[in-house]
């Protein structure tokens, strides 16, 4: 039979997937606001935000109840700090998702212009990062985590490319300023949830291995 | 006689408060390397950012080992992980100012231009806020701690600002788009280092008062 400390860190983990689930939608709605520019979507992405804020209070009160509960192993330990970190930087993902809307809805209070950035697509590799460090942190599995910290440099790669069309474009037509740079800025966004994926990825490697990966290469997070 | 768990937490909060102060110097180095553009400043917070790495792991296996060394009382667990939290705040307060001498590097590639933004006054409420959070914190003082979030709402008007004045430029000249975008996004790392202060208050508050006062308001952190 399992220990009520072993079913804590059941519940805990649960948890934790749910609310890697609520990040995860606020990404795709905030995208889906970007590409159908219909301000339905940055409403949802807005109303989801309280039950993010909500389901991180939960998981840091339960993760306090189970420190306090036994005196815990050193891999729960590991475990459940980890978790405390994860649940932090979800909830930074569900606010980056935030900003990328309140950019859409500047966006869509102008005429449309075309824009040469492809930010669906860049989306995709970030909602991708954050699914594969959410199954590294389900399964446990550290070369899953790896996996992340190696896509990071794909996502910077994008967002430096969108820069330098997007300052060119600036440069080139005035009237786009606006629109460029709030276009910028979402690819500044995705850049940073795709830094919260990779500090998850750490995490879970912390975790996993007990050892202490973060700053071996050399991202910042901005 | 203080116990050995006693000295440990002391030990955890004299490491916490030095890690404060390297990312507080990291801010300064920063301002400095703008208003200078002397790269020399550049180069002393790439090297400080290591140092800052290795508080940030030495913090965390300290607080591993204290949870681990005997069954903590809730409120120590509380501060427990308030350190862990906060210590993960700093690490990105030292990452910005990295990002910040980024963007100087680029500014200083260019003939200086004069433009509209008064940074170092930014700077300078910015690091307050950081300061004023490590008070509160040493002192484990919730009221200074809530002058922190009061402030985080005028380094918001201050970096608003910016960017008005800011695309506005870029838009009536086009040969200062690439400086005035430096510009901006040094704003906007200021501005994200106020929400790591305010992130730091929270947390402290979390601790003194064993109450949750995030999400209070409206911050979202970018």
């Amino acid at each position: 039979m399992r220990s009520r400390f072993q079913q804590g860190l059941d519940e805990l983990k649960e948890k934790l997937l749910r609310m890697g689930g609520l990040a995860e939608q606020a990404i795709d709605r905030a995208t889906e606001a970007y590409r159908t520019r219909d301000p339905k979507y940055c409403q949802m992405v807005l109303t989801g935000e309280n039950a993010i804020n909500e389901a991180e209070r939960e998981i840091d009160e339960l993760a306090l109840d189970l420190l306090a509960m036994q005196q815990p192993m050193a891999i729960d330990l590991r475990f459940i700090l980890a978790v405390v970190k994860i649940n932090a930087d979800l909830e930074r993902v569900g606010d980056q998702a935030v900003n990328i809307t309140q950019r859409v809805l500047d966006l869509i209070s102008e005429p449309p212009i075309d824009l040469p950035v492809d930010i669906p697509k860049m989306a995709d590799a970030v909602s991708t990062m954050v699914q594969r460090a959410l199954e590294s942190f389900l399964d446990g599995k550290a070369e899953v985590a790896e996996a992340v910290l190696q896509m990071d440099g794909i996502v910077d790669r994008m967002k430096d490319e969108a820069f330098v069309v997007l300052v060119q474009r600036m440069h080139d037509d005035p009237a786009s300023v606006r629109a460029a740079l709030d276009v910028l800025l979402i690819a500044r966004n995705l850049e940073r949830i795709a830094d919260h994926a990779t500090n998850i990825a750490e995490d879970v490697i912390f975790w996993v291995r007990g050892a202490d990966v973060r700053h071996g290469g050399a991202h910042f997070r901005e």
